[in-house]
């Protein structure tokens, strides 16, 4: 980086442009920070450092968490607040919330986080939809995340609403946002990459920019708003930062933490920086740089298990994907090892047959036709173990040469031996798999998606539509199935199939501090004049938790929609 | 914190004090800088803190793990810096280290201040003796941590030499530093806390302390050498910067990071903000806020084990502390909950009797007379429960509530019966305690301690003492011990004890990144004029590991005594 985080006004001659806000980013958080900056008035110009908008938004599902949307109420579902404010709490701060304390033990900002998003966040959602610049359709089924510490259960997860009326998707979210700011007035620019903001004394006055056609100084006369992302793609920054063996993950490959720098030369107070929406990812595609990447956020089928080099089960693969990566992040100091770090998917040609095609997996089993150069063949399970040895071989520059232990083979055996046993009873008794709600939710999920077509032939809102073709609607079929139906016996004969999965995150969690309109605050605890950041380039107050499908864009939007309406009325600076 | 963290020159009026270099703090690190200073013919003024000298180092055994030590070889020790080279990359990084990589798979950073490390610690070590401002003395029989990976196993740590020539402890070291900085006409202030660096455009060139006289601003000519330790008692920090249920540690109460705010703030380039030297601690000193707090380095004796609140055994009781941690802050996200976030001892009379007052526990097990209201009584285990769960109940505001399951004493009875199988046996199935060359260690030094004698009659340089008491020496006997001495059974009858463990650190390792003289850079990779950082408030290159008893001081002193030479010729500016 060859650009001060910070520039002085003086130093940077004429701008360029000029608008009353900038926006850096064109995600989701950017977008409607930026519509409802422009519904107030405001001339609004996004940069996005990308050749195309929707940042890591474009590549999601599109959902967004929200408790006590007033649509669920008619469907039965009993949320409130109240009930919503402890599972935010004790889910986002474990080792401390206590329902008793002041701020339920939470520290009191991120307290403050999570009640503004419970007071705000449905009518943030439903002010969008008036607005026209963003409709959403409830998808009740969708279990929370944590189940197991949760009075609701259900329910809380909005889609992006088609025309037509289908639940859509990370496009189609970004599809009705740069529409409704571009009819308000708003301009986004393409391939402008923000390295800098302008200061006059502590106010932010603008940003520099790199184009193709060089660097540009835009004017900010009220507000510049960070919607750039975290910091995924930034291999110092998620060693500064993060801890453990993470290999990248599926936010924008923009998301570099650009705004890292900046936040910090500002005096900023940085919080949650070694948090992450968390989730495994194939190894060789985060490898290669595929900017296509996205989570295998389920271990899709039945017939699947995940060991580790020495051949061992030492997770539940149903885990929900922001905790599953857990267990690939522990370290044996007796060996001074991450055993865990690469996760070998096994699994056999019925699984590959019966569940390969889905949405939710990251094209971890490719569909017919899609490259399936990442999973590999054995006719034996000797065979496998050979071949994933291979693999490792020619990887092993980026994972310090991990490769399988000797006894790998025969530990396999005896794992899949005792795995069996666990389908057959119905019960693991190792890692209690599929005992949890949501754990059964995305085995249904998945199944239904099959049911429904691939993620080809419905395009890349199938998750959705999957998720919104359940019990009561027309053509579902419950599956027939007793017992637990995310585990069944592998074929004792092969072919057998394995993916190298490893640790990785939508996107990183960690920022500056900000306040109730997203005004980034220093460490002294006061707002930077001029500056606001939203989305994954400012603290999240949730902590570790991922509160459940849209956890990252529920909380994200609500806080967006507050700081685009705060920036509209921020007052002016003259132009230089 | 009212003060900013950075002030310009011209806000501050006049100077208070002046100095070629100031100094931050009087730990080892900023002592030997100092001296080194000093030494080169600056005038330097330390300005610590706390109300007497030492910082964290006072609180230390005073040990400095330095490879390939001259003094080592006529014992016979085939050290050299390619074997340590290998194995400081690959403990630091074990998921990236690869031998034919470039910088053999570590960050160019890491791998030059490894390296630096290597080919200057012993040098330094040699000079400081020499000077007559540091001197050492060899303690062959320890054991490097990662005993597994290495060649060498053990060595590699030196310790205070005390007048009389017996290996000395941290109290020790400063004094002999103290003695040396005012030898050189340098001074020490105490109850100085720096709150800003004073700034003439990109230069720093002085600090503001706050002082029982008020606020005094103090020049520095030549440089500003801040060794002002982590941020192990900054709750805020801790949530923002570190991951998990970590509780506090054994730093000096004044390690609260004052410098992370003002390094922020210049613009410089955080690195490591998550690692800490980790070491359980026990839970009721560190929620007290005992200053005296040390970690419990080792669960000392045999008869012993710990159990999380669900009353199973999780980890490796005799795991090298820096690793025992990472099981505490394992995450269950099926329950939502940090199931060993408290692990609590269990032991027997046999082993309270025969182990208490050792030096390596921090109090644990205290000598008779000692304070011992944090160690727990029951005449049957169904009693210490029951007690261990009343206790708990008084703690609940710190640790979120956490109690025993209602299944603990069942699974405790179950729990100590496979245990004591395995210490019958000598082999533990589950965790294998005892079988690194580290653990084995760590056990005869606590048994050679209490040989000696306690804690309490040999001054807080027994554990040095005990160190260089082994085999060979007058006095010494062999345990007669076979198989696996670090476990023995429980007995059947009780009383039986507890004491309540949770993870802690020495102090923390993230903080601006510096060059090979420990000039802070900032993100760009430029060093800030006037401003050198070192100890724990400088990124550690050391990654997650902690190589050997020292693992902290060595390079810590290493790079210490290369800035204080740096900065004595650099440049001056004149005194407003």
């Amino acid at each position: 980086m060859t650009a001060r985080p910070v520039v002085a006004v003086h130093e940077i001659g004429d701008w360029d442009e000029s608008a009353d806000v900038v926006v850096v980013g064109s995600g989701a958080a950017a977008l409607v920070a930026g519509v409802m900056a422009a519904d107030g008035g405001a001339r609004v110009i996004a940069l996005e450092k990308a050749a195309e908008t929707g940042g890591t938004t474009r590549k999601s599902g599109g959902n967004a968490w929200v408790p006590d949307d007033h649509r669920t109420h008619p469907l039965g579902l009993a949320d409130t607040r109240e009930s919503a404010l402890h599972y935010l709490a004790r889910t986002s701060r474990p080792q401390s919330y206590s329902p008793h304390s002041p701020f339920l033990g939470l520290p009191e900002w991120e307290y403050d986080g999570i009640c503004l998003f419970l007071g705000e966040g449905a009518a943030a959602f439903a002010d969008l939809a008036e607005k026209g610049a963003l409709a959403t359709v409830p998808l009740p089924d969708i279990p929370n995340f944590y189940s197991a510490v949760d009075d609701v259960v259900h329910g809380r997860t909005l889609a992006p609403c088609t025309p037509g009326g289908d639940p859509g998707d990370g496009p189609e979210l970004i599809r009705q946002l740069t529409g409704a700011l571009e009819q308000r007035g708003g301009r986004i620019e393409l391939e402008h990459r923000v390295v800098s903001v302008v200061a006059d004394g502590e106010r932010v006055v603008g940003v520099l920019a790199e184009t193709p056609r060089g660097r540009r100084a835009v004017h900010a006369a009220r507000a510049v708003i960070f919607g750039s992302g975290g910091f995924t793609h930034n291999a110092d920054l998620r060693r500064s930062y993060l801890r453990g063996p993470v290999f990248g993950g599926c936010a924008a490959a923009t998301n570099e933490g650009d705004f890292v720098a900046i936040a910090q030369s500002l005096g900023a107070d940085l919080r949650n920086m070694a948090e992450s929406w968390n989730t495994p990812i194939q190894l060789e595609r985060a490898v290669a740089g595929d900017p296509a990447l996205t989570g295998t956020f389920s271990v899709v089928g039945d017939s699947v298990l995940c060991v580790n080099r020495y051949g061992r089960r030492t997770m539940n693969e149903k885990t929900v994907y922001n905790e599953a990566t857990g267990p690939m992040l522990e370290f044996d100091g007796a060996r001074c090892e991450y055993p865990n770090m690469l996760m070998f998917a096994i699994f056999d040609q019925a699984n590959y047959d019966g569940f390969r095609g889905t949405p939710f997996d990251g094209g971890a089993l490719p569909a017919i036709g899609d490259d399936d150069s990442h999973v590999i063949r054995g006719d034996t399970l000797e065979q496998l173990a050979g071949r994933i040895d291979e693999r490792l071989a020619r990887l092993a520059t980026a994972t310090g040469g991990l490769r399988l232990d000797a006894g790998f083979t025969g530990q396999l055996a005896a794992t899949v031996e005792r795995f069996n046993g666990f389908a057959r009873q119905g019960r693991d008794d190792d890692f209690r798999r599929g005992e949890t709600e949501v754990e059964r939710y995305l085995y249904r999920l998945v199944a239904n998606a099959i049911t429904l077509g691939t993620d080809a032939q419905l395009g890349s809102g199938a998750t959705n539509q999957a998720a919104s073709f359940g019990p009561g609607k027309a053509g579902w079929v419950e599956p027939a199935v007793t017992g637990n139906p995310t585990m069944a016996p592998l074929a004792a004969d092969g072919p057998y199939y394995s993916v190298i999965l490893a640790a990785g995150m939508l996107d990183t969690k960690g920022g500056p501090r900000v306040d109730a309109h997203s005004r980034v605050l220093t460490v002294g605890g006061n707002p930077i004049p001029g500056l606001y950041a939203v989305g994954n380039c400012a603290a999240s107050p949730s902590g570790k938790a991922y509160w459940g499908g849209g956890g990252t864009l529920g909380p994200i939007i609500t806080y967006a929609w507050r700081a685009g309406k705060h920036a509209a009325t921020a007052s002016p600076v003259a132009s230089a």
